[in-house]
């Protein structure tokens, strides 16, 4: 297995991907081919010992920066290490790419050099939401923002096979997320895509409602990415305000390392994609991780083995396959 | 001023509402008319000391129940204790009404008997979603699901109203709840209710997103009730996870009331409604509480503190003139 890695993208590139890198091919023993300014990367490797280490860099002479309008910047700099590394995917030299560039530009990247699996207009991002559920993920949180059913319905097959491949669920039962429970109850869409799914060959139980999340009554969720977006970014901001609300009626209570430790466990159980440093984009036709641009050495290396895992799932294939099976019930998305 | 109590709704009518009835006539000193039937609820009262209490009791034969499709009900039973109570301020004899009966029943009586204010098609539910920010309150929480732009407008035009005259905040801000803070973002409707919002006299900061709501950055926040309602129920069912971890997290550690305690700050902080026993309707042409079915006799009294402060700030009469304002700007509601 390889994994491209755009080692120019991010805010502590190259220095902290580099690092991550080197600190991610140790563990889990996999190829790294670390794409970017050869010189820079090469300076930075030579402050570790990566004697027997499978990584090789593959030089990109462009960088393009955060800011910078994703499709000019990809027209106009042809030898960017983003493109650069994901055509390595396409071309079949690397099983799946990694950056921590700008989110805008990696999408565009992957649409535009692997494209879209059969069906998918837009890719997806989701994924897990809470530690106190991780048998639950809810797609989309946040990649498209207006929706109609089939999209709904895509998100759900995209789902199942991520809960089916990454969280070894059986069968898992998907379910709309909704103002009330009962069917009928939802806006247009909502109503509009309950008919889909109950048509699909997915494991349909119905409409959920937001205290349903939390409390696991679905391994696969759907909504909007409107909606996603707001329940995620809500999530971080609510947890933070509980967490600070602790830390001050907590204090003198406990120990300064009690309350740390209370705190950081409640942060992790409801920041899952933050302290995960990104996500998998899914819909393209190859395996495509955005991490933050924040990302420092450690969420390097969480995001390979993340990222590992979805290649040994086979993930794309499988969604391939998912997808297709839909088109044939007649759900076409 | 004298408030209008339909005596016969809830899980616990009628001991618990003329209980609560009591304790509100006593701490608010302000008359009370408890409506339904005349024998039942003498008999309740009975048990409590009443004289000199301004309380008196208003017959109403009938009883609508949980489950009974609210116009059908209130078509066939014509003096059902929620309509005889909702007359009352109709005929100006009450200057509010509150009933924690079914939620659909007590919302097409004030409809059908009080109905809307001029631009209002439905009533709009919403008000504070969190303890942490008193100084924000959020519209629509599920009593509009699909909306247009113009309808997102007049929940912009009640939510100020409600932020000066029940929060005493003199200017308040007003955005919309988007996934993103840039103009631009969003879904189509919230892109469309951007243009209306800047052209209105509100004080319009642009959009906030999820993690902003907890961080107090609008004083009235604005979505569609799909959203909203999601977004409370989800508020609620996160809190409790959290509250249940901790409960886990901090045995041992701290006593059981120490745990308590905190468990107990944190439901307030993140369960304003529910605390609250239930919340005034909005867009009706009167005051109307609707309750929690299962509030007990503490929760009546806090509802008609609420109310009695909603009276003694003019609401109805705020709304209506603010409304008129929007129409003459050209925004129609």
């Amino acid at each position: 297995m390889r994994i491209a890695i755009d080692a120019m993208g991010g805010d502590y590139a190259p220095q902290e991907i580099v690092k991550g890198a080197i600190e991610g091919a140790k563990r889990e023993g996999i190829g790294i081919i670390l794409v970017g300014q050869e010189d820079t990367i090469q300076k930075e490797m030579m402050r570790y010992d990566v004697s027997g280490l499978p990584i090789r860099v593959r030089n990109a002479s462009e960088v393009i920066l955060d800011g910078e309008p994703p499709i000019v910047a990809l027209r106009q700099k042809p030898d960017a290490s983003i493109s650069v590394a994901t055509q390595l995917v396409k071309r079949g030299e690397a099983d799946a790419v990694i950056s921590m560039g700008p989110t805008g530009t990696v999408m565009v990247s992957a649409m535009v050099t692997l494209g879209t699996l059969e069906g998918i207009k837009r890719p997806t991002a989701g994924g897990e939401l809470l530690g106190f559920v991780p048998d639950t993920v809810i797609f989309d949180l946040g990649a498209n923002v207006d929706c109609n059913p089939r999209e709904l319905l895509s998100f759900a097959v995209i789902g199942c096979v991520v809960a089916k491949k990454m969280l070894h669920i059986a069968n898992p039962t998907v379910a709309l997320l909704s103002n009330g429970a009962e069917e009928g109850k939802g806006n247009h869409l909502v109503k509009g895509a309950y008919q889909l799914f109950k048509k699909s060959n997915l494991n349909f139980i119905g409409n959920v409602e937001g205290n349903d999340i939390p409390a696991g009554k679905a391994n696969v969720v759907i909504c909007d990415g409107f909606t996603g977006n707001v329940l995620i970014k809500f999530c971080e901001g609510l947890s933070r305000s509980i967490i600070e609300r602790l830390k001050v009626t907590l204090d003198k209570r406990l120990s300064k390392t009690d309350i740390e430790a209370i705190c950081e466990d409640l942060f992790t159980l409801t920041n899952i994609a933050d302290v995960r440093g990104g996500g998998l984009v899914y819909g393209i036709n190859g395996l495509v991780w955005i991490g933050h641009g924040r990302s420092k050495a450690s969420q390097v290396a969480k995001s390979i083995r993340q990222v590992k895992l979805a290649v040994e799932a086979n993930l794309v294939e499988s969604l391939k396959l998912e997808l297709t099976k839909i088109q044939e019930l007649g759900g076409g998305v």
